[in-house]
């Protein structure tokens, strides 16, 4: 299995995803998020890029299980139902629900990733579910992280690390380009303590600092999760 | 001093420059070439992007100091005096030379960095003497590596984080960004096979099969050179 990795969505674009399993990750926050909104009875995401894309939609649907959800700069936004925190998603929120989200980095990934043969949603949350589905399609990856405004960022890779690592232990033999290789050592880096990895990024220091400690102890909750949430002609959902 | 640093000439140009010192890498082989070159007795190089604009600079100034180096994929350009190998600027051919040089990833990269406070050429052959000039200037840094083709690559990378490693040996007291701290993790994997990190890398691997070996081993030698190139209106030249 051959594996790369991209640190923005921008790398993302740039990739032949032609034939590839593409795993998209927002560690802090949004694919974390989806993942505890899918657990919690969520129907599915509808990712667009701008909140006035998000409340056009929401208004010209006019469905009664919409709801509107994201965040600028980890704030919730005006006028919308939920913010980016994993905790805004409770049962008795979203079940049955379908969420429009805008996020900042997340849904740009999203739409450059798109072009995949199949593209997964991963967080730690569902880290070895993820890579049991990869295993199982037996296809070549691209880890699409979303990265901080075009930039790198160090929990998307470290989680994208985390895959490679999770991968090698159960025995897949991987052909790792320089960009997959480097993130499986930052990930060894920091195994031990994961959690303290994401309080520790410039993304973790800023969530906490905005109050929001709480939802980097959820995101590193490793394997709460068995799901494998995927993104298909404009949806995050399950597909069994 | 702030570290920051990026993987591509694109991260470059997004960052903000102003008032930063910018530490532009192509390990394998822009950077060291120059330096090798500047060793040699090679007075400059003009850096162009392209191969058409290095041709009709040379027939423009028509200098018998001008000489035309680069490459592209690895292979010289025909019709060019030099290709992008440090064995090529061998002081017959160089002293007292200015070198028109076009390369693949190289060139965007320092014309990325050209916003820089003051823009300064490193590799691994000139690790230390590039560390006491960033430590002289004081100014808070952003290591730029070429990358390849717009995407990451390996030895740009752990050469950055070389720097950053060798000015807090020195007792630099530093703050990192996320890139840069992953970039310091990365460099601590490979410190004591630089070589065979360089040799192993993609673009080592491909310079390998290229034949090109034996400039792989010359980009591994550390400490070589007590050059500090810099980039300035165009050019890159020693300013002391």
């Amino acid at each position: 299995m051959n594996i790369d990795l991209a640190f923005t969505a921008d790398e993302i674009a740039g990739k032949d995803l032609q034939g590839k399993t593409v795993v998209v990750i927002d560690a802090l926050r949004a694919t974390s998020t989806m993942i505890t909104a899918l657990e919690n009875g969520c129907l599915a995401f509808i990712p667009v890029a701008t909140i006035e894309e998000a409340k056009k939609l929401f208004d010209d649907l006019a469905d009664p299980k919409l709801l509107l959800g994201g965040e600028r700069r980890a704030l919730p936004v005006a006028g919308f139902h939920l913010g980016n925190s994993p905790r805004d998603y409770r049962p008795e929120k979203v079940r049955g629900k379908i969420v429009i989200m805008t996020t900042t980095n997340g849904t740009r990934a999203l739409v450059a990733a798109s072009k995949g043969a199949e593209v997964l949603i991963g967080a730690f949350l569902n880290l070895g579910a993820l890579c049991r589905r990869l295993e199982e399609s037996g296809r070549d990856v691209l880890i699409a992280c979303s990265g901080e405004k075009g930039f790198f960022c160090l929990e998307d890779t470290v989680c994208g690390g985390a895959m490679i690592g999770r991968l090698e232990e159960e025995g897949v033999s991987v052909k790792l380009s320089d960009a997959a290789l480097g993130a499986k050592i930052l990930y060894e880096y920091f195994a031990e303590d994961i959690y303290g990895m994401l309080a520790a990024c410039e993304w973790g220091q800023y969530l906490e600092r905005m109050g929001l400690g709480k939802d980097v102890r959820l995101c590193a909750r490793i394997d709460s999760s068995q799901l494998v949430p995927i993104y298909r002609e404009g949806k995050v959902f399950l597909d069994r």
